[in-house]
């Protein structure tokens, strides 16, 4: 595993210590990329490391199989990464990456993991976290692996799992009337509240939010790392990927600019189209990307049952653009019918049930197929970045959906408020 | 992949032809065995086999980099198998074979998964399986997968993510006013139907039972030969294994007897004792194992939230006792307290969201360390065999738990009657 030789702002390149916990660039509130000693790091970090770091060790089975590519801390894990690659039935060149098979059931485990991992190791004792969702539920696993508190804000609508699983895992729970925007101007405040009435420096919360902090975006370059490998060592024609934040595209092609410079993939070789796949009813990159702008507008009145993707206003939305536009992708938004229909074609001719996110992803392939901006055969690697089984009761609902007989047993409904 | 040799019958050793689909020995009702040509096999089947297939091929990512001991057929694959082992963060010796990582979120997915290849390889058109829910859900999307029509009989009490995945898999569903046994019943009288009404062959409902034909055993015996490759090729202590129908602990049996034979495994280690885990709210392997008896007897009044342990009276039980005695391992119940204890337990201190069925293995092994019986440093694997997220109304109904605030979504109850 190599040190961090620092941590740097994405775009003006400032340099921070690691090792001191960050959030972001303080003189331009730029998000930051961790940053090793490449040409220390080119000498020993060969391709054939993760497939004999997997098979020397169980803790190592999964994205940790990555370590000589990631921070020099002991793993906080519970098994995420190395998820399958499956092949569509239907299309010769579709890949599906089945996220799903990540703990907690989203792709929210890489970054997670590793964000609690670092934490664990600053020796930070709250954690904090805006949510659209899955972020909370991979946050409160980690956290309670961690011996650490997690502070969870959600939309009090999101699915009844993430609910339970911020219950289950002993999390300190708010269930917010409004969406991550709001969770996230909570978070905010709470912890300005906490500085100014001088609680103690390791009482503070710390944010651990999309793009705030280093670590998750470090965590989710994981996905890049591992489409190639799985691939043998190249790259897809294009990347499908279901877009909120947009941690794991930025992600991805930090793992590709990596992978080049440490000769794993062939520099020059041609880089994927990225495309960001969206809800229509929350597609503030779509509108971005079409109207040919740098940054994008807080998305009014979002709404779709692809609960992740209810991200108004994503932190990192120049950076993405950028990497559609660079990597000759786009951005796509398809409404939550064709979502719906998605899901229901993809269980039922390929038999996987996708999340309504992965759908979203599924939805756009089907659009450009249909109008031969792609070919079947392109290779395209989709990412399901969650297990539908996480959203039985949205599914249900949108198909409305009734279990058979009078059971005594179903999802509840109303009761206790969470006071927020 | 090796040619089978022949099917075997379990005791008397009776051998069928695996050319044309079997289920039962005909001449004594026995369970069948895959056997294949192990002199031969022994010439080529190394066991740094898997290793190398999973490299080559991302078909070869889960179970199927264990093609070289499992029946010759084009797999029909959604990325099942190869699941995490994770070491628990408080027992130092015990590790958690998270099989929640499946697809359909639980280790029913080995044995459907290569059930149904060898269906679609014979042809089938119609298969037919009762299930405590897992099973079907399983059988669902690996039937869709194929192009082959599934017939599920499951109890209207199962979690409903069971029911949801019937429906949008596109199976024949069938909620069932009774318990797992009712379902087999019906099964059984259906196809006695359908032959008595000289439906065409093709037409008849193939019956995929729990032991009632070959191949659901050989696709879960993965489960031994991947836990004894993840730990560098050496047998645990002990295996702590959730049994309803007890498939998986008498495939990993004949896994282990296997492995021994290819000289795997070193002839005469000392295996693992095996322990069967059961709910005490339907126990009949517990009660067999504790009155020193060779069969079980039907449970009257099953009942418990680890809906996968509702099985009153394995097939295999006799099969399922002779292992744990053989192997100095035995059977335990765990009431649905306990079961539930368990769960937040697990949840809270080492970020694991338990299946209740997993959880009755975790509140045994806590009983047999408080007794002694076992030591915290016995190196145990414990099979999570399915995904906690599967049961969210199930643990939420247990837990009395209810969503705070009043919300459109929910899961929802009532309605339609599907006819059984
Ligand atoms: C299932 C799922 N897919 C996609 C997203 C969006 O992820 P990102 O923020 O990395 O764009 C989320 C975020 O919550 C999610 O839960
Ligand atoms: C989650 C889970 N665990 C355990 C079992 C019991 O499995 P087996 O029939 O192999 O004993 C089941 C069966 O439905 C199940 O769904």
């Amino acid at each position: 595993m190599p040190k961090i030789a620092y941590l740097e702002s994405v775009r003006t390149h400032n340099r921070l210590s690691a090792d001191v916990p960050q959030t972001l660039d303080p003189a331009t509130a730029e998000s930051l990329y961790v940053r090793y000693d490449m040409d220390e790091l080119k000498k020993t970090a060969t391709r054939d490391l993760p497939a004999k770091a997997a098979a020397a060790s169980v803790t190592s089975l999964g994205m940790w199989r990555y370590a000589c590519v990631l921070p020099d801390v002991t793993p906080v894990t519970l098994g995420e990464g190395w998820t399958p690659m499956l092949q569509s039935k239907r299309y010769p060149g579709l890949y599906i990456k089945e996220e799903g098979a990540n703990p907690t059931g989203a792709f929210k485990a890489r970054g997670l993991g590793l964000a609690v991992s670092m934490a664990k190791h600053y020796g930070l004792k709250h954690l904090a976290v805006p949510s659209a969702g899955n972020a909370a539920g991979a946050l409160a696993a980690y956290a309670a692996a961690a011996g650490i508190t997690a502070h969870l804000y959600m939309p009090k609508d999101v699915p009844f799992a993430n609910y339970l699983e911020g219950i289950v895992y002993g999390a300190d729970v708010h269930m917010v009337d409004g969406l991550i925007s709001d969770c996230a101007r909570l978070v905010g405040e709470e912890i300005k509240a906490q500085k100014a009435a001088g609680l103690p420096a390791e009482e503070v919360w710390f944010d651990i939010s999309t793009l705030k902090e280093p670590f998750r975006v470090e965590g989710k370059k994981t996905m890049g790392y591992e489409l190639v490998e799985q691939l043998g060592w190249t790259y897809p024609d294009a990347v499908f990927y279901p877009t909120g934040g947009g941690v794991g595209l930025i992600g991805m092609w930090k793992a590709f600019d990596e992978m080049e410079e440490l000769g794993w993939i062939e520099k020059g070789s041609k880089r994927p189209k990225m495309y960001a796949l969206q809800a229509s009813g929350c597609a503030p990159i779509v509108k971005a990307y079409d109207e040919g702008k740098q940054v994008s507008e807080f998305y009014q009145h979002a709404a779709t049952f692809a609960a992740g993707l209810r991200v108004p206003k994503p932190y990192g939305d120049q950076i993405i653009l950028d990497i559609l536009r660079e990597s000759g992708g786009r951005a796509i938004g398809s409404t939550d019918e064709a979502i719906l229909a998605s899901i229901l074609d993809w269980a039922k001719n390929e038999g996987l049930l996708l999340s309504p996110e992965g759908a979203a992803a599924t939805a756009a392939y089907d659009e450009l197929i249909a109008s031969g901006e792609l070919k079947p055969t392109d290779k395209v690697v989709l990412f399901n970045t969650g297990a539908g089984l996480k959203y039985t009761d949205m599914i249900a609902e949108a198909m409305h959906l009734r279990r058979p007989g009078s059971l005594p047993t179903s999802m509840p409904v109303g009761g206790i408020i969470t006071p927020v």
